[in-house]
């Protein structure tokens, strides 16, 4: 099921859907770092570049996973690859509050998506674990702000989710156009 | 000028940049709605999607014009449009804050500036205007923070920039992707 584009915008974007049905198929080192770089060429206020990225792969998915919900834990497991989204709160230069630290790493995780989308990858971000859970697993220092929890890996077998997530498991609506204009 | 990719990231992603020199011809209804639909499929928190878009031509374009810096100012007068980005604070449901209003808007201009850039036209994101004057404006309810503004257009004639402008329209470095890994 692909979402119905009015305007036709680009096959990434209407493809891209919260998908929780994930092979458990390793992704490769290359594959990685294309998201990475991806996110990299994001524009951000004073080319501040405020995002970081902790992939989690082997013990480290283990340590990550236990910090999402159980409702979580159960379909993102079987993703080969966990990512985990910080945001600088300062500007590098001077040290002051960057108030766009969220807005500009979150513009990056599109840019990830988009190019995971285009490799035949799901990029599925999460906000559902413990933040707190997280900072202390990686010891992640209190400049950085933390984002999400990104499960990335192929489209999977939809059998093998819970019947509640099958159900689910497709492109959720949008608002009317109109009502996201001031 | 295009950014070099070691690992082939896609067309929209390499091209884009912060574009300064910004032609003045119109950008029509049907292209404006169809950047914003781009962004409207972003993923969001609870699907809250929290990002609301003020479209401003004509009058509303000199108001908004109106709280960018001087410099911002002496380029971005040129586009035809300018949108300020918003972001919902607080859940719909059940009214609570909202701590992925701004990533989740921010990955949501991501989509757009892509979308844009696969147009053929530059959405290039500011930080420098006065946010207090821009609510002040157009009259932009609490409840909604204050993103960035963008400059929509086809790109321009580089010859028209300030010379400071002229010689900063190019793609600008970044960090090599081992500094983002944690």
């Amino acid at each position: 099921m692909i979402r119905t584009s009015r305007f036709g915008v680009m096959q990434e974007i209407r493809e891209r859907f919260a998908n929780r049905a994930v092979s458990p198929e390793e992704v490769s080192q290359e594959t990685l770092y294309a998201l990475i770089e991806a996110a990299s060429f994001a524009p951000s206020c004073f080319n501040e570049q405020p995002w970081r990225f902790l992939i989690a792969q082997g013990e480290r998915k283990a340590a990550l996973l236990r910090t999402l919900t159980p409702l979580n834990q159960e379909w993102a497991g079987s993703a080969p690859v966990l990512i985990l989204t910080l945001a600088k709160k300062t500007f590098t230069q001077g040290g002051k509050d960057n108030y766009w630290h969220l807005s500009d790493t979150g513009c990056a995780t599109g840019f990830l998506m988009l190019e995971a989308q285009r490799r035949g990858l799901t990029a599925h971000p999460m906000g559902g674990f413990s933040r707190e859970q997280a900072r202390e697993a990686f010891n992640v220092p209190d400049d950085y702000s933390i984002v999400h929890v990104m499960a990335v890996g192929r489209p999977g077998d939809i059998g093998k989710l819970s019947p509640r997530d099958q159900e689910r498991n497709h492109p959720m609506p949008r608002k009317a156009l109109e009502d996201l204009l001031l």
